[in-house]
Order: C-alpha cells, then structure tokens, then sequence
C-alpha cells in the first residue's frame, strides 16, 4: 500500500508552428517535482506548494489544476479519504511552458498510486485534461508520455501518435516578462476564420514537420516551424506576443534567426515564451548569438526577459521517483 | 547519344483524405509507357496516342500535357529538333489518377535523355508541373519520385518530403463510369471558407497521417484517412461525386467500410474515383465484399462502375525501359 507517492513531471511546449491545438512536446528543463499523500482520518483535498513559482499557483483545491485532477480520481475510486498535495512550484507559470497541465499529470500519476487504481494511459489524460480549461490534452500528453505529441481530440476516441524527438535537437526557451492574456482571452483572438490557402499551409507544413520528427529531418523542421501560416499572425497582430510586436516584426525575427543562426523560433503555446530549436551537431555559437539578438529585440519591444532556458525535448513523461 | 528514350510513368492518387493538396501517392497499377524519339531534320512536337484510353487524350501538342511538358525542357536545352512523343494512354483520363501528370513527367524523363539535358529533380518537377492546369506538382512528384509525397507549393521553393509507402499497404481504384466536372471546376466548389475547426482537424489528422505513413502504422492511416473535414465534403454537397451523393451518404460508406470490412475509402484527386486502403496481411475476404458493397451502391447512386483496379502504392517512380 503506497501512502506517499512523488513524481517528476517535465514541462512542455505546445502547437510548435503550424500545429496549433495538434503538437506538444516534453522539455527535459524545466521539470515540476509534486507528491500525493493520504492523510489518515481526514477527508479532502489540501495543497501545498513550494518552490519558485510558489506565488502564482492558487492554493484553493477549486482553482488548482492538480487538485481538480486527484478530485476526478477520488470519484473513479470510491474511496473516502484525506489527500495532501505537495508541489514544488518550479515550471514558469502562464508562460505557454504547460504548468497547469504538469500539475494535473503529476497529480493523476502519484494519486494513482495512492489511492490503488489502475488506470489506462486514456483514462490518465482524460483525468489531467479534465483539470485544465478548455480541456486541451496537448501539454497533458506530452507531460505524461513525454516525447513529440499529434493530438486529435474532436473524434470520438482521443487520437494521438507518440513520437521520439530527434536525438540532435537542442531547444531555448525565452521567457518574456509581460503578464500575457489568459489562454481563453488568446483563443478570442481567433474569432477569424482562415483561408483556403492558409489551411492547406497549415496541414501540408505540420504534416511535413509530423514526418520529419519521425525520421529525424532537422533541416525540414528549421525551415517549416517557424512558418504558422495563421495562428500565430492572428495572434500576432492582435497584440497578443507583447505590444511591439506584430506578425510583420515576428517573421522579420524569424528569418533572421533562420537564415543567420540556423534556429528556428515559434511561440510556445499561446505564448509569450518563444521557442527556439536548433541542431545540436551545428555548434552553439550561434545558438548563443541568436539568443542575444532575440533577447535585446524583447527588452526592446516587450519590455524585458523573465528567463532563459537552455533545454532539449524528452522522450521520458512523469516518472515516479519514491514511493513510501 | 539518346535517339529515343522510353519510360514507364506510374499513375498516382492525390489528396489522399485530409492531405489536400499536399499528399500524393503513386500507385503501382495502372502505368503508363511514353516514349520520346528524335526526328531527324525536323523542327515541332509531334504527338501519337495509342492505348485504351487514346479517344481521350488531346494530340494537339497546344493541348498535350506530354508535348507542353516536353516544349518547356527543348527551351532548356536551347536545341532546335524535331520530336515524336509516343503515348500508349493506358491510365483512365480524367478520373483523379493523375494521368496528365504521370504524361508530363514521361515527356521531361525521356525528353531529358534524347536531349542530352541533366535536369537536377527540382528542374524535372518544374517542367512537368508547369504543363499541369493550375500547375499542381502533387500528381508530377508522385509519378517522378514513386512512394507518398507531402507537398508545399506556396513557399519560395518547392518544398516536399518523400517518404516510403508501409509494405502491407493495399489499395483499390473503383472508377465511376460518370464524366466528372474538370479539376477547375471541381477547385470552384471551394469558394467556402473552413472553419476554425476544420483547419485543426485538417492538420491534426494530416499530420498523424504523415507520420504514421513514416511508422507504417496501418491501423492509424484505416481510421484517419476516411476523415477529410471539409474538402470531400464541401465538394460530396456540391454533387462533385456522383449526383446521388452528398457528404452524408459518403460519410454512411465510410463508416460502413471501415467497421464492417476494415477498408478505408477516400476520394482520389478530385475525383470521381473511390479510393480503398487496406491492411494486406488481414486477408482479401473482406476486401472483396467491400468491393462489392461499394460497386453496387455507385451503381445505384452514381450510374455505374467502370472499371475496379486491384493495386498498391509503389516506391518506384518514372523509370527508363529503352534506349537507344
């Protein structure tokens, strides 16, 4: 009988250019660590949580993703008991790096453990997602099976497809400091509908980057991940990546960065953090270059960087890492 | 010196459920053989048909696909001679087998020899695509290259990635006998714009299609290739595939053949004809009374079959067969 269970849950990236709402990826850094505990005569959910990011997670059970997540698996138990959540706080929070959905994921694995379940890796995901608003699984699958993530999540069953990332693919975070809108105020901004051409941009480019992640092509991902033919040029000129920015100055950035550093940036999620992908085999003196010149564009036009994360993506999901 | 030059082109199926205009395949059944032979002392294209479907292709070199293609590669080469194409027209014409495609890239592969030209790949595929209406390459790199293609035509240069078929991949071509509107007539049916939805499906289902054509994940290709979230059906409404059809009475067959008979069905190109994938290694049993299941009901709603192609996708493209 398990009666603490911790768990280190990696952070990860979502739509990855032209993939919106379809490709997430694990990140090795940051990682969140959270454990479940069942408390002896007491019945609930309380949370704990610690680290550096301590101040932007609600403590309320209502308003905590993690919580919301265990409260689904108490319902599927049955069972009546006492739960402390302990979180260490250490995934940057609403900056597009799926902290929300990290808790969820780490909540559902060690509650698993603690309340005696046996779940089925659907029966995870829909459990965390339940947790998030909107009930998007992208950063929860990704969180949970770690890896490159296509998520299809109209049909009737969840579909997804679970890919290794290329071994030689290095990733930078960068960190904006602006407070960005909610996720739900960055959906309002796609009350456009896209073109024609812009869909067939969309599926022909995330299909060539889904392929290339299957047989390790970094010179089609460089090329094509920065190019969202729609998403992030809504997003773009609504304001949305930080005041001085529109979709014009974000390509400007991205073109550069491509064909003088060889990196490819995207936004990470629905921002602000940019994220930047580069193929470790080519040396990082210019990895380090292009960070430069892309932190000096933010303090310029955004108002300064938070944080920079030098990472890599992760085949590995939420790991148990001690049980008692 | 190359006096004539002769090449079997495969045919090849496009669109391929949500890939529109960015996935295409070619197919090991039907071919076609087209030859090229320098005339001596003589100056002009000269076209001869042959074949089965030989009513149907144009001979007016203006109107020739083959003769446009090959009129575009002896600008190339600066020469000034007389050539013979010789076509044995034996893919069905105007069905959404390619078959001008696969006619253009036979007259660049031949006429590339008798020409003493040495075209690099991008260069064969601009000269086959530029005889194609709306110069569409997705056909053109299937028939060159063989194998499953993703495409995109809107960026600076042609970007595409070639990737091998699954070895126990199946597949059929059930040809309606009815005369389909033309592919520009088909593209005017699209004057709709896609939801915000129909874009995420599209890349989400296109991109899983992608990798999972690179994993040889047949269970995957059978349940998503049936589910083009807008164009098929845009287009089933607008009558473009049989007048009893609409996007509901296509979607029943879907659903049909793929839970009863483990076949999926898409529209080839733009149609008309159906198009079945398989899992070879669970049996031909089912795949016959799917056969029969779908001839009947284009008999009844669509005014008859005529003809059914047993085949499979094919690595191999345009292949030389005789020189001399």
């Amino acid at each position: 009988m398990v009666r603490r269970s911790s768990v280190r849950v990696p952070s990860s990236t979502a739509n990855i250019g032209p993939g919106f709402d379809a490709f997430s990826m694990a990140l090795k850094e940051p990682y969140m660590d959270l454990s479940v505990e069942a408390l002896e005569g007491a019945e609930g959910i309380v949370v704990d949580v610690q680290g550096p990011y301590r101040g932007l997670v609600p403590k309320e059970p209502q308003r905590n993703a993690a919580a919301k997540a265990l409260k689904q698996l108490i319902e599927l138990s049955g069972k009546r008991l006492g739960l402390k959540i302990t979180i260490n706080a250490s995934i940057p929070v609403a900056k597009g790096l799926g902290s929300s959905g990290a808790e969820a994921v780490g909540a559902v694995v060690a509650g698993e453990r603690v309340l005696g379940l046996d779940l089925t890796v659907e029966e995870r995901i829909r459990a965390a997602s339940s947790a998030e608003p909107g009930h998007h699984a992208d950063n929860v699958i990704a969180s949970l099976l770690g890896g490159f993530n296509i998520i299809d999540n109209s049909l009737e069953s969840l579909t997804y497809l679970n890919l290794k990332p290329p071994e030689n693919m290095g990733a930078v975070v960068i960190i904006p400091s602006f407070v960005k809108k909610s996720t739900d105020e960055a959906r309002k901004a796609l009350n456009q509908q896209p073109m024609l051409k812009e869909y067939v941009q969309a599926l022909s480019r995330a299909s060539m980057i889904a392929a290339a992640i299957a047989q390790g092509r970094m010179d089609l991902l460089l090329k094509l991940i920065p190019l969202d033919p729609f998403i992030e040029k809504v997003r773009a000129d609504a304001g949305l990546y930080g005041e001085g920015y529109n979709w014009e100055s974000l390509l400007e950035e991205k073109k550069k960065l491509l064909n003088e550093y060889g990196v490819a940036l995207c936004i990470s999620g629905s921002g602000p953090s940019r994220f930047l992908i580069y193929d470790i085999r080519r040396g990082m003196d210019r990895v380090e270059r292009a960070v430069e010149y892309l932190s000096e564009r933010i303090e310029r036009m955004a108002g300064g960087v938070e944080r920079i994360i030098y990472t890599r993506p992760t085949a590995q999901g939420a790991k148990i890492t001690e049980e008692r």
